[in-house]
């Protein structure tokens, strides 16, 4: 990939303001990684393969960060963590099911997950000298995941400041999460704002191999809602699958 | 691995009362899992292939893990993470120093390492309905480790507290780190009252294939130094490799 580090901003004392941006290739990480490029930022986009069904979602996570010209994408592979931990996301023998409306923790649940992604975060920030990580989790339509809540993240930045070499030589690595007390519309509204180009972001928990959406999961019904009450032409490919 | 499950202790209402401990095969998570052992825990030992040079750690660990009668012992494997940390204890280009006396963060320390070995002991904890995570980290001789601290470890339990869904429900997992403030004398003696044999057990950063200890580094200095104030007799293998 480009490195375009010439064109970001500079820090005082000249180093380059780099951010860690989690692209997991969904609509609220494209957003994400726009709104971090607005600000200056050089960008070091990290990707996780952990078994997800959904490899759509690593491919639009590698054009999302083409799109906005990261200095390098990286994923992870961490499949080994499969066996110990269960999910309909990575568990072939369970079924991702249809919307009901329940507020409830999701059968899509992985366990800990950005826990464990903010914490390879961490590691890889501290190692490129970045001050900041940006995650797109968002908390308004998903009540059912517990680490997508604002509480949550707060109580992972207080850990992270103890935990590093940088953070004791008075150094700090700040995690920002700027969608997570927004509405799938607001994030719709500011990502078309930023011109983030939403049709090859992958959202569906069951798309099919070319990342066309089954239009009926959760996160398709709550992105379709999003661009519905944006009133903003929604331009995922949906199959509308039936079972 | 047998599974002696019959023969830990149940909690109110008949669940088992389950650990995870994370093992390297070191001296220090020895003592850990035979601690936990004697208070009555189900065993899940946790190792992590993080790409270290030292392969006779893992090794350790299988064996202290089959010693200590664990329910399983899983090696996960993280290696992809080499690409994005760097460290003396998992670089090539590295070398590992002979121990100097000075408090500072040295060369093998692992940016954000305990952070993530504790994010997906969290994931296994949940996913296996266990009310504790074991680590034997300790601070009392290397100072320079910023996440081996109880501060450290007190605000990695109140992010955990609030990123998983059995906290939610009203089950939570502790995470114990008892050795966090004994010196390596007070590690050993513990150790040897609870029978544990230390001849396999590896601390050394640069031991040879068979386990044997280079004898100079940090480590070998701190366990040195712990046996010979303990009075008991230290059962390492040394070489004192010279440079």
């Amino acid at each position: 990939m480009c490195v375009p580090e010439e064109q970001s901003e500079k820090l005082p004392g000249g180093r380059l303001k780099k951010a860690i941006v989690l692209t997991s290739g969904g609509l609220d990480s494209a957003t994400c990684i726009a709104l971090a490029k607005s600000q200056g930022y050089a960008l070091y986009a990290l990707s996780f393969d952990y078994g997800q069904k959904n490899k759509a979602e690593l491919q639009a996570a590698e054009k999302i960060a083409a799109v906005n010209a990261a200095v390098s994408h990286e994923i992870i592979d961490i499949r080994s963590l499969g066996r110990i931990a269960s999910s309909a996301l990575i568990d072939s023998k369970i079924d991702v099911p249809d919307y009901t409306g329940k507020i409830e923790v999701p059968v899509t649940y992985v366990p800990a997950r950005n826990t464990i992604f903010l914490s390879i975060a961490l590691a890889y920030a501290e190692v490129r000298e970045a001050a900041a990580i940006f995650i797109g989790c968002n908390n308004a339509d998903y009540t059912g995941y517990p680490d997508c809540r604002a509480e949550y993240l707060e109580a992972f930045q207080a850990m992270a400041n103890l935990a590093l070499k940088p953070v004791r030589e008075g150094r700090g690595i700040v995690i920002h999460a700027p969608l997570v007390n927004l509405s799938k519309r607001e994030i719709i509204e500011l990502g078309t704002g930023l011109n983030v180009d939403y049709s090859f972001t992958v959202s569906c928990y069951r798309c099919d191999e070319k990342g066309r959406a089954c239009g009926n999961c959760d996160a398709c019904t709550y992105r379709r809602e999003g661009f519905a009450k944006a009133e903003i032409v929604d331009p995922t490919r949906y199959i509308f699958l039936k079972h």
